[in-house]
C-alpha cells in the first residue's frame, strides 16, 4: 500500500514547487508533476496546501519531575497534541536524578515513551554533575543513538553544573560524537536575585522576571561559548529569549565559532506585559528564561531570518494552573517552571512568522525541520521531503483561520499560553512515516505508532551535511 | 525525448539523496528512487556521481570595453569556457558609458550574447551616474528581467558614483523591484594611493595592493551599509576579499540589516604573496580588490560556513598577459584590473572546499547555485533541483583528479590565474535544460543554445522565497 | 602690581586644593597656603570659591560669512560674553573663500579680532578644498601658531571637500605638525534627504533634524577615522552629537587610534522636543549636526565621564531669529545653521554636570580647559593653574544660583538657545593674564585686552605632555 | 625644618612646570618660581630633574602566606625596596584564611607592617569567602580605612568565590562605600587545564601559560563586569595582561560603565619567550596572569595612553627561586605563583614608557600616583603635588642610565625579573613626608617612618574627586 499526496506546493529547507508525491512503505520514493495512484493507495488531495518536511520540536520535557511535581503532559498527551499540531518527531530530555546512573535515566524514559508516542521520538541527556562514572557512560549511550548532551548552567543546587563539569562534557562530548546544548543562564545570579526578592517580600509570579535578568542570560551565553572555544567545539544554546543572549551568539559566529541558537514561538510572541495586571495568573508564564518585552520579539524574528537563530522549538513542560503553578502563590519561586506549546508550534510559526512575511516558507521549513534533523543527527531520515527520506509531512493549508484556545488544545494542561491568538494558516494534515496520522486537528494515528530515533553521531565538521 | 539521470546523489541547499532525475523537455519532471528508461530516452549514469543544481556564476565581465581595451573573453568562448567547467548560467554586467541610456548598453549587451551564448545568461546594468534620464531608464529595463543595479564606489573618474547618487540609486531601485549591488572600496583612497605610489616611482604590479589597502575596502561597505540603512533596503556586496570588509558585514547583519555578501576563489585560495617575487608577472593577479594575505582566504571560508557570505563568483574579467597586462609594463596603474576564473570555480570550490571539508556539499549547492538564483530573481527556475525546475546540473565526481592549467583551460587568455592547482573533485558533466552540454571538459552544446534569462523582481521582504 | 586671589579651593585637571595664589604681570608666580599681599597688591577674596585654569572654547565662529549672511556676534561681543561667561580664550575659525588664499583668510581674521578682543584668541584654519597652492600655504601658517585644520565632510558644494582632498591635508598636517579637526557629517546624505524633504513639501524648520539623521553623522566620524588611519595620524571630531557617532570614536579609541571627541552645551543639554510644537521658532536650534533625543543627552554626559570626549566646546555660531534665521521661512535649507553658547558654557556645565553629580571637578576643569590647551598647542601657558602658567582664572562660586535669558545675555543676538535654564553654580570672577576682566557677569576688562595665541605644533606621540 | 626642592620641574597628572617646592612638616605649603632657603631648611638641587607625586603602588603580597609558603619579602624588605625605587606608598592585600574574621587578618597586617614599614601603607581586604559573617565586618573595616575589597574568580579551592558570593560582594561594598577588585581568571577552566596538562605528563613551568590561558582572563572580566553591572556599582580589574581581558574592559567602558583597569610592569615588558629555552628557570616568571606574546605588550602600553588602564602596579609577590619556586619542580601547578617587582616599577615604566614616547610625563604620573590615590581613597593627601597634600615626591633623572640586575636589588630575594633591563632614567630621590628617604638607590630613611593610611570610603558617583 502506498501514499499519495497530489496537487500541492512542497517547501523544503531550500525549493520550492508543485508536485506529487508518492511513499510506499515509510519513505518517499517518488516525486513528480504527477503521479497516477494505484489501486489500494491512499490518496490524499494536497490542491491549494503547502507540503513541508515533517517538523521536529526538539526541546521538550514529557511526564518529566521537576520543581516537586511531575510535568502534566506525558507521551502520550505530549505525541498526541504534537501530531494534531504538525509534529512529526520529538527530542525529549531524559533527565536523572543526581547520583543516578544515565543509563538508568534512558532506560525510565524509554519507559516513558516506548507504546505511548504517537509520533517519533529521540532523547538528548542531561548532564546534571560530571564526573568519571558519567563519562564512562556517555559512549555508550553515543551508540544507543543519545548524540546530544544538555547541560545546564541555571538551576543552582538542582541541575547546574560549575565551569569544570561544563568543560569536562564538551571534551568528551567532542571526543566521542555528541553534541552539547546548553540552557545558558547565569544561575548564581538567578538565585541570588530570587533570595533578594523574596527577602524584601516581593513573592508575586511578577516579580519572576526580576530574578532572570536578560544580563543573566547574555552572560552564560558569553560564558558557553568561551568554555567551547577553548574545547574547540560547537555548541548549543537553547531557548534564547533576549537581545542579550543573540548578542553573545552573533560575537562568538563573528569570530568563527561554530554556534547553533534555538529559540522558542513564546519568545517571539509573547511580551513581559503578561506579568502584569494579570495577578497570580501571571503564574502561567513562569518559565525560564522568562518573556522579555516586546522588542525583543522582533529582534528574534530577525534573527531567525538572518541565521542568527537556527532553531525554533518550544521547550514544551507543561504544569496546571491549578494544583502545580499554584505552589507558588506564596513565592514566584517555588512555581514550577515552564508553559506548555507543543501543539501550537506550526501554526503558530507559520501564522506569525510565514504569513505576516517575517520569515520565508524556506526559512519555516529550515528552522522547524531540516536545521533540527541536520544538527541533531536524523538527517536525512527526517528534515527532508527527498527520495528515501522517511514521508514525514506537515501539511499547511494557508487559507485556513482559527483561534488558539485551552478548550480546544490537545495538550494535558489547564490553561494554554498563547490564548486567543488568531490563526492564519494551519496545518491540516499530519503524515508520519507514510501515514495521515491526524487531520484538521483531529488525531488518527495510533499511541503505539511512534518509534525511537537512534540518532547519529555529531560531525563538527561538517554539521549540514553527510 | 527526454534524460534520465540513473544512481546518482543529488545535491541541494539542503537536501542529499539518492535518486533518479527524468528530464522531459526542458523541465526536471520526475525523481524516484529508479525511474526507467523509456525507448529513445538518453540515460545518463550517475554511480558514484554528485549531481547539483546547475552552478550559476552573477558575476562576469565579457566583451566588456575597460581601461582602453576589451576582455579577452566574449560570451562565445566566456559561455563555452563555463558550460566545461560545471556553470549553467551567468549574469553579465551591461555596462553603459557615460552619458549613454542604460536601454542601448542594455541592446548592445544582447547583441554581444545573442546567439553567441552556450548557457543561459541575465543582465546586471551598470549605473555609472544618475540623473533623471537614467531614474526614468529603470521602470522599463526592469520590466525586461533586468532586476539588478551594480554600482561602484571605486574607478574615480571613470565608473565610480558619489554617495548621493548611490542613494539615490537605491531609492530609486527599492521602488520598482531591484537589488542593487556594489563594489565597495573607497575610489578617493585608491586613486590618492596610486597617485602618491607612482609618484614615489613605485611603479611596478607588486604596488597595486598597496594601492588598494583592507581598510578601503572596509570603509566602502561601511558607507554602502549605511547609505542602505538610510534607504531603508538590502544590499549586495561583490567580490568581498578581506577581514575588514567581511566584519562590517557582519555588523550590518548584527543590526538585522539584510545584507548579502559575495566572494571568488581567488579569495578564498590565492594570496598575495604572488605580487612579490614573479616579476611583472605580477600583473596577473592585478584585479580589484587585490588579493589579501593567506590569514583572509580561510576568514573568508569560514564566512562561507557561517553564512556571512551567501554567493560564490567570480568577476571572470579576463585580459591577456602579453598585449593587454602589459599595457602598464610602466605602471601598475594602467594594467586593466581583472583575472579569469569563470570555467574553473566549480572545480576549485568543490576541490579545496567540500574535498578538505570546509564546507559541506549542501552548502555548494547553496552558494554557486541557489542562493544566486533566489537573489537575483531565477529561482526556482534555476538554483534548484525540483519538479518543474530547469533541468540544469553540475555533475561531479568526487574522485576525479586533475589540474588546472592555461593548456587545457577553455578561457580566450593567455594564463590562468590558478596555473597547477591541483583538483580533487572534478565536474564531468553538465547539463542545461535536459541537454547534456558538456562531458569531461569536453564541449557537447551548441553555441545559440544559451537563452536571455528575463529575471524576476526582487522583494526585499522575502528575499529567499516566493 | 600683583595680584592676589585669597582663601579660594583650587581645581586643575588632577588636583584639589586650598591655596592662596599670586600672580605677577601676567603670570602665575607663587602657590601657598597663605599668601601675604604686598602694597599695592590686588586682592580678591575666593573664600567658598571655586578656581579653575581660564575655561577655553576652541569652537567658535565669529564675525563669519555663512549661507549668505554673516554671524550676529563678531569679536567685540562674542569676547565680551565670553569674558563674563567665564571663558579666557577661544580658538576661531578663520574660513576662506574658495579659491582664496589661506593666508588673507587668516589677515583677514586678524583684522577681525585685532583691538578687538577682550580675550586671548588664536586660529584655526578651514580647508575648503585642497591644491598645491593651499598645501604650499601650510607651513607659513604652521610657523605662525595657527596648528590646526578644520575640514567639512557636510555643507556640500559650500565647504566639503572630498575623500581624496581630506586624505592630503592629513598628511601634510601630519607633515608639518598640525591637527586636523572635522565636522563629521555626509553631505551627500544631508543634502541629498533636504531636496527630498523640501521636494516633498516638508519645508518647516521641523524638518531640518530629519535633513541630519544619526546615521549620517555616524557614517563620517567612520570615514573619517579610516581616512585618519591610512594616513597614520589623530583625528579631532567637533561637535559629536550622538550614540551613533560616538561609538565610532569607540570603536577606533578600541583600535588604538588616538581620535579626540569634542561635544558641545547643546548635545548635552538640549532635546530634539524642541523641533516640535515650536512653530517656526524651531529655527532658533536648527544647527549642524541637529539637536537629537534625549537618550543621547545621558550617552554624551557618560562619554565626558568616561574619557571618550575629551572637550567641551560650544560651536558658538549665532545669528538673529529676526533678520537672519527667518531667511529660511520659506524652507529650512535656506535657515543659516548655528545658535550662540559662549557666554553660557561653563555656567551650564557647571551647574549640569558638577553640580548634579555627572562629571567631577577634576574632569570639568580637563575638558574645559587643560585638555584644550593640551590638544590645540597652548599649554602650559594655559589650561593650567601652576608656576608659569598665564594667570587666567574661571572662579565660579557653587552656591549661586542665576538663570539664563536673553534679557541678561551679552552675546548680540535676539534669543539665547538656554533660554530659562536655572543656574546652581556660576562664574563670578574671570581673570586674565592677571587682570579681572568680569565680575558677577559684568564685562571689567578692555576690548584690547586679547592677544594672539601662537600656538605650539602638535605632537602626535605625545599630545598630552610637551 | 623645613624641605626645599629646587630648580626641579613639576609633573602632576595635568600639569607640568618649573618650580621651587617648599615642604614643612609633612606637608607641601609653598609652589613658587623661586623659593629662598631659610635658616636650617633642607634643600635639594633639583636642577636637571623630573618631580613627580610620589609613586603608589596599590597591589603588593607582602608577608603573604601563600601556597605552603611566605613571600619572600616582608614589609621591611619590600617597602625599603620600594623607598629606593621611588615608591612612597602601597596598598598591600589583607588575606584571611578560611573562616578567620577579616578583622583577625587586618590585626595580623597591621603586626606585620607596623613599625616595619619605610613608606605609608594601607590595606585592602581579601574577601575568600562571603556569609553573614563576612558582610557584619565590613561596615567596621570601612571605618578604619580599608575601603577597598579583593575578590578572586582564580585559585579554586583556595581564594576563589562563586558568582553569587561575588555579587553579595558587590553589594555590601557599594552599600557600604567599599571598592571592589578582582582577579580576573576563570578558576574552574584554570584547574581544569592543569589537572589536564599534569595528567598528561607537563608538569614543566612552561606549560604554566597553557594553563591559564587568555580566554580564561577574558570571560572572566566579562563575568565580573557582568555581575557588577547587575549590582549597579564599578569594578577594578587587577593585573590585566593581555587583549581579551582588555577587550571586555573596552566593552564595559562603551557600555557606559564604570571599569577601572590595571596592568603591570611584567605585562608591558615581558613576554611568554621566558617560558621557553630556560628549563625549569622558566619558574621565575610562573605567575598569574601568566606573560603574553610580545603583540599584548605594545597593546598594553596603548591602553595606558588612551585611559582603558587606570593604574599601574605591580602585583609583586616574590618567591625565592631556590628553596621556593623549586617547590614546583615536579610540577608547575606547585610552584608559588608571583614574581618581584616592587623596587623596580619606577624605573622601568619610566625608562620603557616615558623616555621611549609611549606615554606622556604625565599619564606616568596619573597612572602611577595620581589615580591609584583617586581611586583608593588616598586623595589629595597622596597623588598630588599640590598644597596641603603630603610632601611625597618621586625625583627623576631623565639623563640617568643603569641596568637592572638581583645584585643590586632592594628586594629579598634570588633573581629579578627584569634581569639585565637597561634603564635610561632613574629615581634618584624619593621623598616621603617631607623627608629624603632614598637618594641614588641608597636608603636614607627609618624603617618605621611609614604610616597607616587610613583610606576615604569609594564614592562611585564621583570617583575622580571633587
Amino acid at each position: 500500500m502506498a501514499l499519495i499526496i497530489k496537487n500541492g506546493t512542497i517547501y523544503t529547507a531550500s525549493d520550492s514547487y508543485r508536485a506529487d508525491i508518492l511513499a510506499e512503505g515509510e519513505k518517499i520514493t517518488h516525486i513528480a508533476g504527477k503521479i497516477t495512484a494505484g489501486k489500494g493507495d491512499e490518496v490524499i488531495d494536497a490542491s491549494g496546501l503547502e507540503i513541508y518536511p515533517g517538523a521536529i520540536d526538539v526541546h521538550t520535557h514529557l511526564d518529566m519531575p521537576f520543581m516537586g511535581t511531575v510535568t502534566a503532559d506525558d507521551f502520550e498527551s505530549g505525541t498526541i497534541a504534537a501530531a494534531c499540531g504538525g509534529t512529526t518527531a520529538l527530542i525529549d530530555f531524559a533527565t536523572p536524578a543526581k547520583g543516578q546512573p544515565l543509563g538508568d535515566a534512558i532506560k525510565l524514559w524509554h519507559k516513558k515513551a516506548g507504546g505511548k508516542s504517537a509520533i517519533d521520538y529521540g532523547f538528548h541527556i542531561a548532564i546534571i554533575e560530571f564526573n568519571e562514572r558519567v563519562a564512562s557512560e556517555i559512549p555508550a549511550l553515543i551508540k544507543e543513538g543519545i548524540t546530544s548532551i544538555k547541560c545546564f548552567l541555571a538551576y543552582k543546587g538542582a541541575l547546574m553544573i560549575n565551569d569544570g563539569e561544563f568543560i569536562q562534557t564538551l571534551e568528551v562530548a567532542k571526543r566521542h560524537g555528541a553534541l552539547v546544548s546548553v540552557h545558558a543562564e547565569n544561575g548564581e545570579m538567578l538565585t541570588y536575585l530570587a533570595g533578594k526578592l523574596v527577602a524584601e517580600g516581593k513573592t508575586g509570579p511578577e516579580y519572576h522576571e526580576a530574578s532572570h535578568p536578560a544580563i543573566a542570560e547574555g552572560e552564560a551565553v558569553h560564558r558557553g561559548a568561551a568554555l567551547a572555544k577553548l574545547a574547540g567545539t560547537p555548541l548549543y544554546i537553547v531557548h534564547t529569549s533576549c537581545k542579550e543572549a543573540l548578542d553573545e551568539i552573533k560575537i562568538a559566529m563573528a569570530d568563527q565559532r561554530v554556534i547553533f541558537g534555538e529559540t522558542c514561538p513564546q519568545y517571539l510572541l509573547l511580551s513581559n506585559k503578561l506579568y502584569h495586571g494579570n495577578g497570580f495568573e501571571a503564574a502561567k508564564w513562569v518559565m525560564s528564561p522568562p518573556l522579555r518585552d516586546g522588542e525583543n520579539n522582533q529582534i528574534m524574528w530577525n534573527a531567525v531570518r538572518d541565521g542568527f537563530i537556527k532553531v525554533i522549538a518550544t521547550d514544551h513542560c507543561s504544569f496546571n494552573f491549578k494544583g502545580q503553578k499554584d505552589a507558588g502563590i506564596s513565592s514566584f519561586a517555588k512555581i514550577p517552571n515552564g508553559a506548555p506549546g507543543i501543539g501550537d508550534r506550526v501554526n503558530l510559526v507559520y501564522s506569525y512568522g510565514v504569513a505576516q512575511g517575517k520569515i520565508s516558507r524556506n526559512k519555516f521549513a529550515e528552522v522547524m525541520s531540516t536545521n533540527p534533523a541536520k544538527i541533531f543527527g536524523m538527517f536525512p531520515k527526517k528534515g527532508s521531503i527527498a527520495i528515501g527520506s522517511d514521508a514525514d509531512f506537515t501539511i499547511i493549508d494557508p487559507a485556513k483561520k482559527g483561534k488558539i484556545s485551552v478548550k480546544t488544545s490537545h495538550h494535558k494542561v489547564d490553561y494554554n499560553s498563547f490564548e486567543g491568538f488568531k490563526l492564519h494558516g494551519m496545518n491540516v494534515m499530519t503524515v508520519s512515516r507514510g501515514r495521515l496520522i491526524a487531520r484538521d486537528d483531529k488525531f488518527l494515528g495510533a499511541i503505539d505508532h511512534g518509534q525511537y530515533l537512534k540518532r547519529n553521531k555529531f560531525n563538527p565538521d561538517e554539521w549540514s551535511a553527510q
